[in-house]
């Protein structure tokens, strides 16, 4: 008779578990399988898990799950180069077309002769110049087309894959699990608002309207025909880089995330942000440290300097001191894409 | 036998109709109770059926159901003076007593005075500097805390009523019928963003992330104890009326909308801007018609010109030219207000 009395209580406790894990038993399945055991995917677990039981003094009411998430080197593979500096780069032989005399204009010129050093050591200024050329002075619609188009076609050159499957397989699942418990997941990056709105519902299940980034103006005006349209202006709205995130976030989304996601000083102040909000707050940084599956980099751990994702020591330091939680992809990551 | 045979016909008409409203036979009941039939009503509710239903050639899948709302005179009563307007008055006293030497400018010293006439003359370069002195040079938290209190508190003159209460009840109707039919609803509004996300997901059902409005900037900074936080500068980043709403709708959603809803030449852009996109689009104007249950204004239809909500004669005009909808409140609505 003991075992048959025990029933209902394993009943409930099935029952009170997958409550907690989400809406059936099946639920209960690892929400995380490309995650190792660590301290990493024991965090984000216990976060959700305690800001969405019912009951819990963390709790927190589903309008309020607000997570966000850095794209470059956090999302997806930044190194050696941004995905949207290839696109501008890979748009100038088209911009150039249009207009020649562009050709022997100086950075256009250097871009143009197809010289891979020449073309790295381009400065700031020069690389500004073939943003604005390639991102604006067009209608919206025409900029969207041209990255779709891109999108769809340009390949990584290590990997020889589109740039869209070079998404991280465990931030995929972070996104989804989130999702699953009622948070509202968001990209705020330091990237083209307008750029990675074009692939972001496709690639992260993210929406346009939840993607926040570095924005320009644009302005409203009519064709021939009467037919009104917004033409991509070449002035800066919103740099949505480091002090830039916590103030994009304030003005595209109105609240602080409960969680943020980064992977370098760009995300310093969204962390920051983030963590010093009231009850229970996550704010974790992903570190480059796997040269064999991805790339290790960064002046953290003694990793080399390089032009993108700085995770400096400074930032190793405030995330040991503000507890946040430091991803190693070396050893937090059982696989790193889907493809492998 | 013939009415047995007849069953599973009925059950299955009534199960399709069931699915074309909603998801139980229960959302068979008038989704729009608070409107007369009409052109208006009809139109609203074949919109939502078409782009809604399965297999239907205007169908639009759930994720581009998007639905932007002017906020003034559209959701709720704009006349005689924005209640953002008003707040920004009565918070006037609490500024001279944080900067006395206010109290001997102008405008400063007019508001002070009590005298209705004269701060009805009060001129928009007036105003301006009374929206800078109460709207900005405080925390977003400090901001927010006063709003909510005001809107707690204060009533207005006619209805002696929070201005909260004095949203229109056929229009809530239309917000919740479109997102029970998978539509997002958002608020496109020239009044001030910060101001209406304070009570909009009360208000409105809209959260924060879904009210576009006329931005200022903030400034991250840290407290003394290092805490981190966000300041509202004076710098206009968006000023979202007549060809800034689209530009915003740009910015914020990063998609043209297939509704929308508004009520003066403010919104004129918005509304030709998502008429001019493909497939179904539906383009609303509120006409303030009704004096006796809440105010008759504007030029069109021999209605006195008034400082606020300017429903021109021109927008008249492009309405009937370009197939909006016009909504009297005096003959489509049964009722103006839910207190009613």
């Amino acid at each position: 008779m003991k075992s048959v009395s025990c029933l209902p209580y394993v009943r409930a406790t099935l029952l009170v578990a997958a409550l907690a894990f989400g809406t059936s038993p099946l639920a209960q399945t690892d929400p995380l399988p490309s995650w190792n055991d660590g301290a990493a995917k024991k965090a984000i677990v216990e976060f959700v898990h305690s800001t969405t039981t019912q009951g819990s003094p963390k709790f927190v009411p589903p309008a309020e799950r607000i997570a966000t998430f850095d794209q470059d080197g956090t999302l997806w593979v930044e190194h050696p180069i941004y995905a949207q500096v290839m696109y501008c780069l890979d748009r100038v032989p088209a911009i150039v077309k249009a207009k020649p005399e562009l050709a022997k204009i100086e950075p256009f010129k250097t871009v143009m002769s197809g010289n891979r050093e020449a073309i790295a050591k381009l400065s700031e200024a020069d690389l500004l110049k073939i943003v604005a050329a390639t991102l604006t002075g067009m209608s919206v619609e025409e900029f969207q087309a041209e990255v779709k188009k891109w999108v769809a076609e340009a390949k990584d050159p290590r990997w020889k894959r589109p740039y869209t499957e070079l998404t991280y397989l465990p931030m995929q699942e972070v996104l989804k699990y989130l999702r699953a418990n009622g948070y509202k997941t968001f990209i705020v990056t330091g990237g083209g608002q307008d750029f990675v709105r074009v692939y972001s519902e496709a690639v992260y299940g993210i929406p346009p309207e939840q993607v926040v980034g570095t924005a320009g103006g644009t302005k409203y005006g009519y064709d021939k025909t009467g037919k009104p349209f917004l033409t991509k202006e070449p002035k800066l709205l919103l740099n949505d880089d480091k002090a830039g995130k916590p103030e994009g976030i304030h003005l595209m989304i109105g609240r602080r995330p409960l969680a943020a996601f980064g992977n370098s000083d760009g995300d310093q102040q969204m962390l920051e942000y983030t963590k010093a909000g009231d009850g229970a707050r996550l704010a974790l940084l992903v570190l480059h440290d796997d040269a064999k599956r991805e790339y290790a980099y960064g002046p953290a751990n003694g990793l080399p300097a390089t032009k993108v994702g700085a995770f400096t020591q400074a930032l190793h330091d405030q995330a040991r001191k503000q507890d946040w939680v430091v991803i190693s992809m070396k050893n937090d990551w059982k696989r790193v894409f889907a493809f492998e």
